[in-house]
């Protein structure tokens, strides 16, 4: 840990927001019991948003978070409710979110915010083509960060192969897992190396 | 629970938020955890907030979590940080706390929007003579929410005088226990009645 008060905005969609989680932690809650009780943290994920709502919101929420001489993070998932049909169409195009994404990083690297993105979990009663599409939009989504200098988590693949995360969603809602699929997600992001990106210096996390 | 989608945002200030929770559910999330799995929440609490900073942003970040035929419900807790002196004077005056609480639920009346005022937890580290200003605080509290037809839940003088609530926070920063205070202030919200009024719906709600 560094001296400095460390406060994380975890910035997304429902499955940012822990819904369905009798816990009501959700993955970041749990990413967030790993790392001890000194994180000043807030869970910005709100169910539905695609990655043109994240942009709207994402400076004026988090600005509202910073104080002055902490040590400010980011952590950003999306592309889930972007890749979903309506009408025949993704609510967002690929091409947008990535842009969307570009912005994300383009703006917190003005701002001197370290970021870390979390790929988007599939939506399990949305089917193949659908994954298809998301893993398409995860990897694009791995070289834009790799571009920022930005590390990027994947869970797509994992979550798609894991039986809990499937198994609760479509024993509930269809979208959303129990305690198991979060507990899975979480995992992955620590395995992924959240632990280190959240301990280390800002200074050196940004490239 | 109604058939409606119900959503519920917590906001106010670093109680709401969890600070120093092991678990990161603070009191909200251990008393949703108590509502089941199927409530949509979100925790709106920032570290060092008054009732001016709550007041300046509850409407816009509330806009961004309603969805349209949802039941939305807000729970608001503040005053605590109100009533810290900074150069001799209370941050926040209490005529300007109970006005900023007047006005939020005025609007909130406006908009259709069910609350519950969740009294203002003390801060360990601030001693007797702090106490006693925030229970006149909260007493002044419950004073408007019943004027308006709105329930209010006192926690102020039973953390006080909880075990836990304070050696958790004498042993920490001063001000935010762990798990054991947490969990008790979860016990008086339910104790309070949160999950008759979660539960009832909107309309007998409001008055």
């Amino acid at each position: 840990m560094t001296d400095q008060q460390l406060r994380v905005c975890f910035i997304g969609d429902s499955f940012v927001q822990g819904i369905g989680d009798p816990a009501y932690q959700g993955w970041p809650g749990r990413v967030l019991a790993a790392a001890g009780p000194d994180v000043t943290a807030f869970n910005l994920g709100i169910r539905r948003n695609t990655s043109d709502d994240v942009l709207a919101r994402v400076w004026p929420e988090f600005s509202s978070r910073t104080a002055p001489g902490a040590d400010h993070r980011l952590v950003v998932s999306f592309g889930s409710n972007d890749t979903v049909l309506e009408d025949g169409a993704p609510r967002v195009a690929p091409a947008r979110t990535l842009a969307n994404l570009t912005a994300l990083l383009t703006e917190a690297a003005r701002r001197s915010v370290a970021v870390l993105v979390v790929g988007p979990p599939p939506v399990a009663m949305h089917g193949d083509e659908y994954l298809d599409r998301l893993l398409t939009l995860a990897t694009a989504q791995a070289e834009v960060c790799a571009s920022h200098g930005v590390p990027f988590i994947p869970l797509t693949a994992a979550l798609a192969a894991d039986l809990h995360w499937n198994a609760e969603a479509l024993a509930g809602d269809g979208a959303h897992p129990g305690a198991g699929g979060y507990t899975r997600a979480a995992s992955l992001v620590l395995e992924g190396g959240f632990l280190p990106w959240l301990t280390t210096p800002q200074a050196a996390v940004r490239r």
